[in-house]
């Protein structure tokens, strides 16, 4: 929060550009925010004055020779995650830097929000769009593809989605998740709950129903599951559908099903979070259950945060890198609008295992 | 996240539409989408279709006879801050149910960056604005005048505007400020800390310097500090400048500052947190001084977050009414755009001191 500072720094305002072109101050706050009718005369006079005393001009007002709106949007599932949140920051960032505003809506995972999300931008000009799309596969996707027959480019992020050809900016999900569950494996973890796995009503018993129910989830959570059954594979560890959390993905769900995890006649020693809710519902069970981490139980999670850092013990984590993942899916996108590109790019970014404490060997029994 | 369940009741696609209508895809796109030309005639077959097999038309689609384009903009300080997710969502989930969509700004706590968005939203037409804005007084509202001067409303949400005569959906911050403070003192503390305070570069010496800088804040922070000072006078505790952090509102210079507090000839017994940031930077403090809280400090903190409840102990905070406040703030504004309201109203909604285990008597020394 830098209001005090700013204010010092003192940008010259629409009335003083008023003031210097001698202008109304309507006159000059239309002619600078590119909105409704200023005669070429004055209009002249306002940019003149706004030269002089150093008005830093919007997008908008530069934008009103050019026919583009210098405006992105941007569709993410919830804006209340911390994840989306830093990444929505990344792309307004990048894009404000050039000179583009971004326009942000939520769709809380529902496809039919996201199509209507989708119209609303298109309603309203926007250059181009990142997305961070419920769809599953191509069947769900017409709406990414009448954006782009309007002429307006579309970016994925965090997500792919299966078989649709278009730019995508993400991270290797599944060699995350393998790597952080063979860390588990390395300190002698055998028993090591999944949070959250597929959203299916009932138990997937064998690998391969686990693996079908999978595939008809997000992609990001599809192949975090694949990691970790590729770090059971690697370390010879077979898979146990009981360790796999299914059903509702909430903070309140996670706490009950750890909570059977941690009941099991061979409970789990260790869990895998693959979200921030997925570690808040499994540190309430761990509380519950008056276990503590990591001598009971070891805990690695997924979105890393300033509240990790503080824990006590503090939490391993692996933390996306979301300012970059944002800036990246404005470049990309920006190049796109632009005419640059001419090839699909496909930019996988590092994550990273911040080891803190939250990890140990198992107990002995 | 609910995506599985949804795609399994499975709403009507444009494309079933389309094959319903006998007509293109393209065509039942534009048409319930609200875009491009259609033919009279095949907008009315494309209409009819979605009719029958249970289509829900979005917003844009009814608002083409209306004139009205049914989004409504909201500006915010920081969509990153837990805070402002929880309020935008609470206003998309209300508008949403009124047919309106929302589409977000995010502007850093910079008025120049408010401006511009406000100068976007002009451009895109919403039918009406909330904004939690980052200006001070009178002299920085000439974009809020701008927008009411083109027809459209605009609400204030989590901060007045002083002297300014706008709708607004705000907490009681003194009061609540005050009510955390009191119940620190009633437990015994009277070296309490206020994190964060004003961001001038001199630390103010005497009261009246301090509410002079602090009035030169936003609002929020200037009325969560007089409910601090009001908790002391009324127990009848001298202020003591030391004890107010100044400067950067940073988690690291809260950090910084907190572990001068603890480190005074009289050091801070507890701390009173105005923000999640600040709260994270003062219990790094705490760690890097090997302290513990409550035994060594009492802490109380603003913004309830599932974090604050999974700490070891959980941390007693004031809870606002996020999801609330964005309700109240966009039926105000639905209100407003529908000319149902004549006066202007101002909402000040409760908060909730939630005790966890934070806070205990001061040690005897």
């Amino acid at each position: 929060m830098t209001t005090e500072r700013e204010r010092s720094a003192n940008p010259p305002t629409i009335s003083e550009v008023a003031a210097a072109a001698g202008v109304g101050r309507a006159t000059a706050a239309r002619t600078l925010g590119g909105y409704g009718y200023v005669s070429p005369e004055l209009r002249e006079r306002v940019l003149a004055a706004a030269d002089r005393i150093g008005y830093r001009a919007n997008a908008l007002a530069r934008s009103m020779s050019t026919g583009i709106t210098h405006t992105l949007g941007v569709i993410v599932a919830d804006i209340g995650n911390p994840f989306f949140a830093g990444v929505v920051r990344g792309i307004s960032d990048a894009s404000r830097e050039r000179g583009f505003d971004t326009i942000v809506l939520s769709t809380h995972e529902s496809l039919s929000e996201e199509i209507a999300a989708m119209n609303v931008l298109i309603d309203k000009r926007v250059d181009g769009v990142v997305v961070a799309s419920a769809a599953v596969d191509r069947a769900d996707v017409a709406h990414l593809s009448a954006a782009i027959e309007h002429g307006i480019p579309v970016v994925l992020i965090d997500r792919e989605v299966s078989h649709l050809d278009l730019d995508a900016v993400v991270i290797d999900n599944r060699e995350a998740a393998r790597e952080a569950v063979e860390s588990l494996i390395q300190v002698g973890h055998t028993r090591i709950g999944f949070v959250w796995g597929p959203t299916t009503e009932e138990r997937p018993r064998t690998r391969r129903e686990l693996l079908a129910a999978a595939s008809k989830n997000l992609w990001t959570d599809a192949e975090r599951l694949r990691g970790y059954l590729d770090a059971l594979d690697d370390a010879g560890i077979p898979f146990d559908p009981e360790l796999v959390m299914v059903g509702a993905k909430t903070e309140d769900h996670a706490s009950r099903d750890v909570a059977r995890m941690l009941t099991l006649p061979e409970r789990a020693t260790a869990i895998f979070c693959t979200e921030t809710d997925a570690m808040t519902g499994t540190l309430r069970a761990l509380r519950a259950a008056r276990m503590s981490y990591p001598d009971d139980v070891s805990l690695i999670g997924f979105d890393d945060s300033s509240w990790a850092a503080v824990m006590d013990p503090p939490l391993t984590m692996i933390a996306q890198p979301m300012s970059e993942l944002g800036e990246t899916a404005a470049s990309t996108l920006l190049a796109l609008i632009d005419g640059k590109l001419t090839s699909r790019s496909r930019h996988t970014l590092e994550t990273r295992l911040i080891a803190r404490a939250s990890v140990s060997a198992p107990q002995s029994r």
